[in-house]
């Protein structure tokens, strides 16, 4: 890790309590908001050049970066074969468009960092060589279609490598790069499960080509070499069993051994190793990239400090509160004073005014806990008609409402509903039906805004809270217009009640969360599901560019008819070298690559992998045999390789959620909370942020005994997808680890991190 | 854990060097033994129940119930229905003789074991169950038989139990209890999972039944609410991706999105959490199982040391040599002399004489470790003719043979015995090379031999050796007998020509061995495969157990018809019933439960998931729809906890050979070997076991400077299946966790383990 300019930390004085500049607190913060979101960027610290790093770090540009990425990948939609086809001038216009965009960003990048870093850095090669590309592309494609050939836009299959490098793109490249990481050791389990599977092959072989056998159709078993190689392959991924066997077992029960031997080593024993490898792998360049993260970070916050230390006497340096309170201010605009009292008091816990560097260094990660302010309000109606609202029988309702018999009773209600829902909708009885029930959640949403007050009620958290209004206002409006439109024509909109009846299926999901060994795997489901979103992209990468290259390999080879048409192509696809194949006598017809959604419809039943010999064969046939290899190849990237990163990302989020203690910041946080008699009552904590509403109920029972405002934690939710990463690594670091041997700052020493 | 009689430990003198009884060393070897083998027996220690606990020890016993309960299971392959028929008096006669074998065998226990124990030990108690009820249904079953009644033997479903109970059975109860523990875990997953499938399939309903859409054999489509359930259940299983979506998919492609929300959530979500669920659960209880089997083995350590400790002045009890001589020599026979003086010098590391308590406590883990004794012994040819075997060809032979250039040259000779395997082996030239390569091999083995000493070459982890010699052998047979064959009725035997064609491709394994990285990955799967035995009787227990119940269930429903013959019944099995069903079509008609061995097959073809909606669907029209819940219990069982917990313990065994150094202990005889200078060159100790071949050439090669004896530790193999588990967990074990607070020895403070 290279220095910025050193420049900027000696202007600092060395005693006393100097005023600071803007440009020294615009650094500082600098440091520190980087240093909370992991970004590594060695930015140039003159004063220009850091207010274009604010610029280039504010969400604007960042948005409009990844909205023009998307509108460059969601061109396929519209580029030939198109599902909406739109003149080749209209796309080509939005192109250069997007092209420009990411030219602008990449400008602004190289002014805010140093030249020779912008040089050295094989990202910013990579968005330069995707841009010249498909310039070039572009010119040549126009020029062949304008002169009337046919062409190809190979350079599409560039597109989503821009996701992987722009500069947000942190977790997507960390992801790749673990791949490629892993990929030796991948490589050396998979040649030896090839080697297992030749020799599997050269046994069936020699065992069945002599027999005579015939498959189901009629044609002859296992006859040629290259042929068992695929049909053993397709076995190891299940999809072909047993009919592949059959021939085989009705010929002779003895031959089933060889299947099942076949499919013990390859299927379950080699892919079992192939979990087992990539997980390690995986786990292992993961750790090692979270260790060197974590030093990172704790350099920043080093450099943050030495910008705004001052040098007090028999001590060594320090920050004063004034300072360290307005860097947060700057960092987190968000965060109101009690809350940064709160972590003030956590950082300084022996009240001194001033923090030391090792306090200081915390601040990141105290910036990721999220500390929810619970504002107890006093509830509108309580100003409005005191004497109503504190009334006995309203407050009996209030007691009734809170009651568990309330939950209870309508989590029947939904019971009935669900078995309301299965019968027959065109029963007058059952369409009626829809009305009480849809009266009697509305009901229970009024009756819960009556006990609380309704911003606690909508607050940001209460997940379930906001779940139930959207869904209950949809269905009645939709129910609503569902109805308007059957008195007034006698029929209703297809799409319309489609809408109705999965809004209706929807509200009982409800019932989840009123069982708690429910919520709390939904809950930590849903924790892992930002993380899991760096997969999504992962996957997208990966499918757009199988989709584009199967769409120049396959486009029109095969085309859907509507088999009610009549039309006898429907029971071939159009193609009549697929007659009598098992892809057309399946109807797969439109499982095809005539367009980008097709596609990616297509490859995800390849993902799925049953079925998929069918599909390729299936292509094969139309084109020629060694159309296979695309398919095996998507197999082996996607289903061996990505998929089981997927699997050990789960159970990695999955072992740490059920092993692994709140961290240690978390709880000092927690410790001063209780201590400063913000917090609430700790049984509530357990419970999860979700069900927040319930302690905010409690905050509203007693607004006299407790302060205005209360804190509280959101142990167990992470504001960045790295925090959780770290997270998931955190017990296997070295806390030590933060010494850097090659660090050029002699005054830094271990900051011990966890003090005591 | 309760004590045994104190009585004989108060007979052991306090001080001066006694003379120990044969009792005593009889003693404590048996607890030396249990703790080396992990058996947890409470025996009684008078003298006569000490030498019945011998005897119930003994190999031949323990092997005769294993045979008998073998034969037991056996039992129904000749039982109706058959796959061999006999006479009903004869199986039952052999099941009898079983019986009685069963109950001598818990008699023999119940005389080694105080009788409260025998009695509150459920084991025990379920033999006796099982026996009970056999008998009762043998009765019951004879006079129905001859009654002319029909009748079923269902006391079969509890024979594989006899496998779980039986006293040595330990691995296998450990995996039933860490089952039984993780069940309540699993459960409430699997609830959140059938309650997503429940809402998933009234979505399919309300959508997909008033479209009027048609399978591809023109059924209706997604009609009634039990259909969807199953069929959404199925696509879970991804067996019917993609047919189940083709019609919807067909009439609009938003339909997709809905399939493709349903494999995400309830495929890849929910069936990554169950395996996140089961390796959790599973890796934890057995861990704190293992806690306890390590806390058990030093009680017992600690006993016999009590047995045979003296008191000396200034210092604690200690054990002297020549009783510590004994009583390895009782346990381990097989032991020589040298290896006992080596395990001595490792526990007496300051060369006292006499060991201490702690120095005790290691030996049952020192007795594990597989130490191999190397013995150079010159080759015999060197006696016969030393001048021939000593003059410069001989010599320039033996160096060409040990050459890398030896072994490239056998590669490339294997490479194109494998082309000339896979080309057709009815051309004569083809034939005729066989024989030629047969050469080949011969002359390797023997050129081998002509080095190497043949007793090292033959030595008991040679395993190449060994492998490549029998199949070479066996191929020379097996071919030779062939021609014979040939040559003089012209026709070849169909079945020696299979063997001969596996026995050369066999040959081909060879290459793995000399390619080093392959060769780690199999001896990674070498050493985890005994554990593997274990869930292969787990496997056989649920297996057997299914196959019975489905025989009863389904026997001679669906009938196997040699299509060739021409019978009609062959194209709907036998079964007017399976006219036209997908079951019939795909010629599915041997997979049925009409014997024991098409059982067998019938499930491992459901183990691996694909089709088994066509082979449920099949049953269920031959039976009734219910019968569907056979099969999709038989799913739950087997795919989501039994093979989930294989696939974790392959991951857990994985990357404790990734992770793991060896152990203190094994470090520490190494140590020793190393100091001794009887060990073998470091760099051949990296290398594996199985190629100890090459290490005990360098042994060979220089037989003046070494000692005669030499020896090397198989660090990376494990005696019993428990050293595994136990070194799997070994890391996350307290070593102090020897402390048992309820231990009723004063004088036993926590051993400590490794002294340093």
């Amino acid at each position: 890790m290279s220095e910025p300019e050193r420049s900027r930390e000696e202007t600092v004085p060395n005693g006393g309590s100097p005023e600071r500049t803007r440009e020294e607190f615009e650094l500082a913060s600098i440091y520190v908001s980087d240093a909370q979101y992991n970004r590594n960027i060695f930015f140039d610290t003159s004063p220009q050049a850091v207010s274009l790093y604010l610029r280039y770090n504010h969400w604007l540009p960042q948005v409009l970066v990844y909205s023009f990425i998307l509108v460059d990948l969601c061109l396929a939609i519209f580029e030939d074969p198109a599902v909406v086809p739109v003149p080749i001038w209209a796309t080509m216009l939005v192109e250069l468009l997007c092209l420009l965009v990411f030219t602008i960003r990449l400008v602004h990048y190289a002014r805010v960092i140093p030249r020779e870093k912008f040089w050295k850095d094989p990202k910013n090669l990579c968005i330069i060589v995707i841009i010249v590309l498909s310039l070039i592309d572009m010119i040549i494609y126009g020029a062949l279609v304008a002169s009337g050939h046919s062409a190809v836009r190979w350079s599409r299959v560039l597109r989503p490598l821009l996701l992987v490098n722009v500069t947000e793109g942190r977790q997507l490249r960390r992801a790749f790069r673990s791949i490629r990481n892993a990929l030796p050791q991948i490589l050396v389990v998979f040649l030896l499960f090839m080697f297992s599977l030749l020799i599997f092959s050269l046994v069936a072989l020699k065992l069945f080509r002599k027999r005579g056998l015939k498959t189901v159709d009629g044609s002859p078993y296992f006859s040629s070499y290259l042929d068992i190689l695929f049909d053993l392959y397709v076995l190891v991924t299940t999809a072909n069993s047993p009919d592949v066997m059959m021939p085989a077992y009705n010929s002779s029960s003895f031959f089933a051994i060889f299947f099942i031997l076949h499919l013990l080593v390859n299927t379950y024993i080699f892919m079992s190793v192939f979990l087992a490898v990539v997980y390690n792998n995986y786990k292992k360049y993961l750790k090692e990239e979270m260790r060197q993260l974590v030093r990172a970070k704790r350099h920043k916050m080093v450099r943050a400090f030495a910008v705004l230390q001052q040098q007090r006497e028999g001590e060594g340096p320090v920050v004063s509160r004034a300072d360290w309170n307005q860097l947060v201010q700057r960092v987190q605009p968000d965060f109101n004073s009690a809350h940064r009292e709160l972590l003030w008091s956590v950082c300084d816990d022996k009240n001194q005014g001033r923090i030391g560097k090792a306090a200081f260094v915390q601040l990141a990660d105290l910036l990721n806990i999220e500390v929810i302010a619970l504002k107890s309000r006093p509830h509108p109606l309580l100003h409005l008609c005191p004497t109503f609202y504190l009334s006995a029988p309203s407050r009996l309702l209030c007691r009734l409402v809170q009651h568990r018999a309330f939950v209870v009773a309508y989590d029947l209600i939904i019971l009935v509903n669900a078995i309301f829902i299965g019968l027959d909708e065109e029963n007058p009885v059952i369409a009626d039906s829809e009305w009480a029930f849809l009266a009697l959640y509305l009901l229970e949403i009024l009756l819960k805004l009556y006990v609380v007050e309704p911003r606690a009620f909508f607050s940001r958290h209460s997940f379930w809270n906001w779940f139930d209004t959207i869904i209950v206002v949809s269905a009645l409006i939709a129910t609503i217009i569902n109805s308007a439109i059957k008195s007034t024509g006698g029929y209703s909109s297809r799409q319309i009640l489609d809408i109705v009846f999965i809004l209706r299926v929807l509200r009982l999901l409800r019932v989840v969360d009123s069982i708690k060994r429910f919520r709390t795997i939904i809950n930590t489901l849903i924790r892992i599901g930002p993380a899991i979103l760096t997969f999504g992209q992962l996957i997208i990468v990966v499918y757009y560019i199988f989709a584009m290259v199967g769409m120049e390999l396959f486009k029109g080879k095969v085309t859907f008819f509507d088999r009610g048409s009549g039309d006898p192509a429907a029971f071939y696809c159009g193609n009549p070298r697929l007659n009598n194949t098992a892809f057309a006598q399946l109807n797969y017809c439109k499982n095809n690559f005539n367009d980008v959604a097709s596609s990616f419809i297509l490859l995800v039943e390849l993902t799925v992998v049953n079925q998929w010999h069918v599909l390729s064969s299936g292509f094969a046939s139309v084109t020629h045999k060694s159309a296979r290899i695309f398919f095996v190849l998507f197999h082996i990237v996607v289903v061996i390789i990505i998929i089981n990163i997927f699997v050990a990302f789960v159970l990695e989020a999955f072992f740490v959620e059920y092993s692994l203690e709140k961290s240690d910041l978390q709880t000092s946080l927690e410790k001063k909370i209780e201590e400063l008699e913000l917090g609430v009552a700790q049984e509530k904590l357990d419970d999860n942020l979700v069900s927040a509403m319930d302690s905010e109920q409690t905050a509203d029972q007693s607004p006299d005994s407790r302060p205005a405002l209360m804190f509280k934690i959101a142990s167990k939710r992470y504001r960045t997808v790295d925090a959780l990463l770290q997270r998931m690594f955190e017990a296997d670091l070295d806390p030590e680890d933060s010494a850097d041997p090659d660090d050029l700052e002699p005054n830094f020493s271990n900051p011990s991190f966890h003090p005591e």
